[in-house]
């Protein structure tokens, strides 16, 4: 039986410790049931969390936000026997993960073979200062799904994959903005990934110092982290009459 | 002879174009020398950018600074059978990039085995909005490096490499805290990946629409996205006289 290799988060130094995400293996009873959204991604043995286990989240509801909080993902896949790791954009919508590009793209040509890809989605909340250098950590929150993409062929489900890539973006802006002609559809290849195997990990909190250690004279504690928006920059040439939409004034994330 | 797969960049709708980076292969006659620090990682067949060359940087200057700016990269490995992508810490010293944690995760025992990995750095700019869907794009610098990893064994060179560790993250911090004890040296497994196969991407500038679409009456323009630090939380039972260090209350990326 293979092993989820979840070996790391980006702790940054040795041990880390910390209070961790609530874990809930759901109701068995319930993952009898095909077709029906439940409450958790019941972990198999390849997206069950190994390393640090009390970090592990298969709620589902939790898995969706960290997805719908991030802006890029790192896909990995496999190319003449080696791992690539290509960063891109995506979309979750339902029970699936949009990404997109040209057909041209190899990351694109290998996801469409049916071969396996990992799409991680990570984000960073804050460092985590320890007294001591060994119990320095991150927290974050990361999801981990893995499985085969398919391809999406019909125009109208590729569109809706399209809006669902612009939106998950910035929301709002697929109406405010030139829809794709069918030249530009037929350019642009559409995935999608189930996302039935799915895991998430979770650090936040305090630093974890023994008892012996948190008498040092050394400061200790979090310094929050957070993706921040600056101030809209409008396009050289652009009219003066168009003023930024109030998605852009109030950009946020 | 294999190809690049750097199909992608975490663009947001189909096409994408945008002002890139120089790119520069650098003086030929010097790429002969080898141990010498060259102003180029000259570019491999397997590292050559393939999709939006024009994006590619081959510049070591800049792809170092990329690295020294990051956070967490996202490491991906291949393990039964399949790509995997995790994310974890790392700190670039002279040319090499370290990354560390239990030597009971799969991510380090299938990366220490000699097996080829692949380990990305992104950062994202900032959004791009065009007045076509189809030309939403990212701004966005990042480098992916490949090889094999090697043990860092020596004591001496893994207090060192934890060292860069810490102070990657937050420089001065390493100092200003308790040193590891041999036994949790012992615990940290230490390895070390070469950078002479590595390149960076960068989109950076506003939307390119056409300009036929430049006189749509849509808001165009850039959304510049950082990493911005939080007010500092002490600890819990942080001792009333430790306050914080100039390095927490002034850190910035």
């Amino acid at each position: 039986m293979d092993r989820a290799p979840r070996g790391q988060g980006p702790g940054f130094a040795g041990h880390r410790r910390g209070r961790t995400a609530a874990t809930d293996g759901g109701p068995v009873g319930l993952s009898t049931i095909q077709n029906v959204a439940r409450a958790t991604i019941d972990p198999t043995p390849l997206t069950q969390v190994r390393r640090h286990p009390d970090r592990a989240c298969y709620e589902r509801d939790a898995i969706y936000a960290i997805l719908d909080e991030g802006l890029v993902c790192h896909l990995g896949f496999v190319a003449g026997g080696r791992p690539w790791v290509i960063p891109t954009m995506y979309a979750r919508k339902d029970d699936f993960i949009y990404i997109h590009g040209s057909p041209a793209s190899r990351m694109l040509k290998r996801s469409a073979s049916g071969a396996n890809i990992c799409l991680t989605v990570t984000l960073l909340d804050g460092l985590v200062l320890a007294r001591s250098v060994a119990s320095h950590s991150m927290n974050y929150r990361s999801v981990v799904v893995i499985g085969r993409a398919e391809l999406v062929k019909h125009n109208d489900q590729k569109l809706e994959a399209l809006r669902a890539l612009v939106d998950h973006v910035i929301e709002g802006r697929w109406e405010d903005a030139r829809q794709p002609t069918a030249k530009e559809l037929k350019a642009t290849m559409v995935l999608r990934l189930n996302l039935s195997q799915a895991s998430a990990k979770v650090r936040q909190g305090p630093p974890v110092d023994s008892v012996s250690d948190q008498s040092l004279q050394f400061w200790a504690g979090e310094i929050p982290i957070k993706l921040r928006p600056g101030k809209p920059i409008p396009a050289p040439g652009l009219r003066d009459q168009v003023s930024p939409p109030s998605y852009v004034r109030d950009y946020h994330r």
